[in-house]
């Protein structure tokens, strides 16, 4: 590993578990120790490490040995995500700590430079408070990562905006884009999950049903930008069309729309809403209890297919709405139960909220990321 | 990378992609050019590798650069596939290339001590003519690659059998042991498509429908040993059941068993034979065609899936019974563009024939990879 690389993988290992010994840096990043102690001397002396000697495990006698953790405040990040409806955007530290959150409605401004315009007064606010040093920005849709061009982002109608470009002109600000499920998986994978499995899935399910995968440590983005399009795998034959123009993908069955039109059709009441659905569920009526299982099914059973065909340690389930969550769950872990095949079965699963400041700070986290790999010290 | 990984890595690379020039190889194992030129002097002056001045790209003007090859006979592998029925054995040099053949019947003696002595005599006769160095042994089911334990042989009724160590001690070979399709994959990986292609799904058609997934350069195996289940996940919601025990998977529609139960029930004809299917599928019946063709779109269905998971670069169908395949092909194809998303519909698609002895010559691959991973010069 080249010296960038070495410090990188520092920071990170720290990011992800810190306070940490330096032997235990040696375990995780295959650093030699006088490797590690040079860099993290130099590491210390610009302020991106502290050393702590607070730790010593429960029950360790003698002096705790020296530990290290990530100076969290040493730079701060803007992350935005970007909906047909708003912006949302959050503000972060370098262990992704949130420390403020602004929204900014877009109304029918929706081109590339109404947008970026947009994303400039949004970051202008997020600044007020704190020292933002990098811009991470999300949309849905096809988004290449490494020239931050958004190629295709099929709610706004976007192609090939050249979104990171014209967002770093607008700011200031050293900016990357990425797709929006990819950045919230790369969160995941650099601060939940992914600092203890090497491979897990990550389900959002909110008005659509995605994903995002990491294996082998690294988040899959597809040789061609498209990966993890869970939504669109198809579970059923004889299923509804989807708007994406295939029979039977797990969106046509599962999303928010197509779960409340089922609840509209089995209660012959058009228009209600998912508030509703709910509540109708939870008073016990059979028939949209049923629609609720029908979709946890559906959902169960896309992600058996992909236990069967990754094999990932966990998969965690984030979920807008715990509530309408609620209902779904135990049909979901009995459909994956069913169909996980052999020892694959044996992934575990957790579920957590996905509050909308979650998206956002995803995209902080690829300017982390983006961050991380180019400290000198 | 330490000395042994930079020598694996040249190996590979030559391997894959040899006759190699020195300055190909840096591009390629991103090695420094005095390193290169240091190992692949070790690695000519111990006959693994040779040096050939025949290249020369067309059109090229003066003395052609020198290129470096692998010296194919520097060893020779055996590598044997367990069937319930049978052992196939095959003997291949360095690049994989079969030199011979031998196939050893099972009856009814398939405990493990009667298959590991029906794998000595069959590696006894395939060494008759070629020195093998080293063994490679394939099952189906879950396979410990690095223990070489058999954890569960689904058709065997093994569970956790020391096969590499029994094997081992019963031909005094190095033997490595792997699951059967991983083998294969593993073959793929490094003498076919991976050659060119970072990420790629195999599948294998033939009596099931089974899969391997490379990622990143790399053979998908599972945080539990198991991915790559093709044959296991769930396209159809309210399909027939499978003998794992869940509905609707792909194998419960398009497995030959499956398909002859169909055709059987379509013409009124018990005890149809899959020649006999094609036979008729070939002269028009109508029923059968359908038969083929809804087995055909239920594959390209779940591989449409794995495309919007995984977005490879390329998928190779790899079929025992061409003719068979030729008749599925079409539906396969039209399944996999009705359900690829997006971009990742530009993966390409291929395919080719899987004679019974490639599943052999995969198991000999993995103990060529072991090999090349220990090579010291
Ligand atoms: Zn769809
Ligand atoms: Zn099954």
């Amino acid at each position: 590993m080249d010296r960038r690389s070495s410090i990188a993988a520092i920071v990170r290992a720290v990011l992800a578990a810190g306070p940490l010994r330096r032997a235990d840096l040696e375990a995780r990043t295959g650093l030699s120790q006088p490797t590690i102690a040079k860099l993290t001397r130099a590491l210390i002396d610009s302020g991106y490490l502290t050393e702590t000697t607070a730790g010593g495990a429960p029950g360790h006698i003698g002096r705790p040995a020296a530990a290290l953790d990530v100076r969290a405040h040493r730079a701060f990040f803007a992350g935005v995500k970007v909906t047909p409806d708003e912006l949302i955007g959050v503000v972060t530290d370098l262990r992704a700590v949130v420390h403020g959150t602004a929204h900014v409605p877009l109304g029918d401004a929706r081109t590339p430079p109404d947008v970026v315009a947009a994303i400039a007064r949004l970051t202008a606010q997020l600044r007020r408070e704190h020292p933002v040093g990098a811009l991470g920005v999300s949309v849905a849709g096809d988004v290449d990562r490494d020239t931050g061009v958004a190629r295709y982002e099929p709610f706004l109608g976007w192609h090939d905006v050249a979104l990171a470009e014209l967002c770093a002109e607008a700011t200031g600000l050293r900016t990357v884009a990425d797709n929006d499920i990819r950045a919230l998986t790369e969160a995941e994978n650099w601060f939940g999950a992914g600092a203890d499995a090497r491979s897990f899935l990550l389900v959002a399910v909110g008005s659509g049903v995605t994903s995002g995968l990491v294996v082998d440590g690294r988040v899959l983005t597809g040789a061609h930008g498209v990966a993890g399009e869970l939504g669109h795998v198809p579970i059923d034959r004889r299923g509804p069309k989807c708007y994406c123009g295939a029979r039977g993908c797990l969106e046509a069955v599962a999303s928010e729309p197509a779960l409340l039109r089922r609840v509209a059709d089995a209660t012959g009441a058009p228009g209600v809403t998912l508030d509703r659905a709910i509540r109708l569920a939870r008073l016990g009526d059979p028939r949209v209890g049923e629609v609720f299982a029908e979709a946890g099914r559906a959902i169960g059973q896309a992600v058996g297919g992909v236990i069967n065909l990754i094999g990932p340690e966990l998969v965690v389930f984030s979920a807008d709405h715990l509530d309408g969550f609620a209902l779904l769950e135990p049909h979901v872990r009995a459909a994956v139960a069913e169909h996980a095949f052999g020892a694959a079965a044996r992934a575990e699963i957790a579920v957590r909220p996905l509050p909308f400041e979650q998206w956002a700070r995803g995209a902080a986290v690829v300017a982390i990321a983006s961050y991380v790999a180019s400290v000198q010290v």
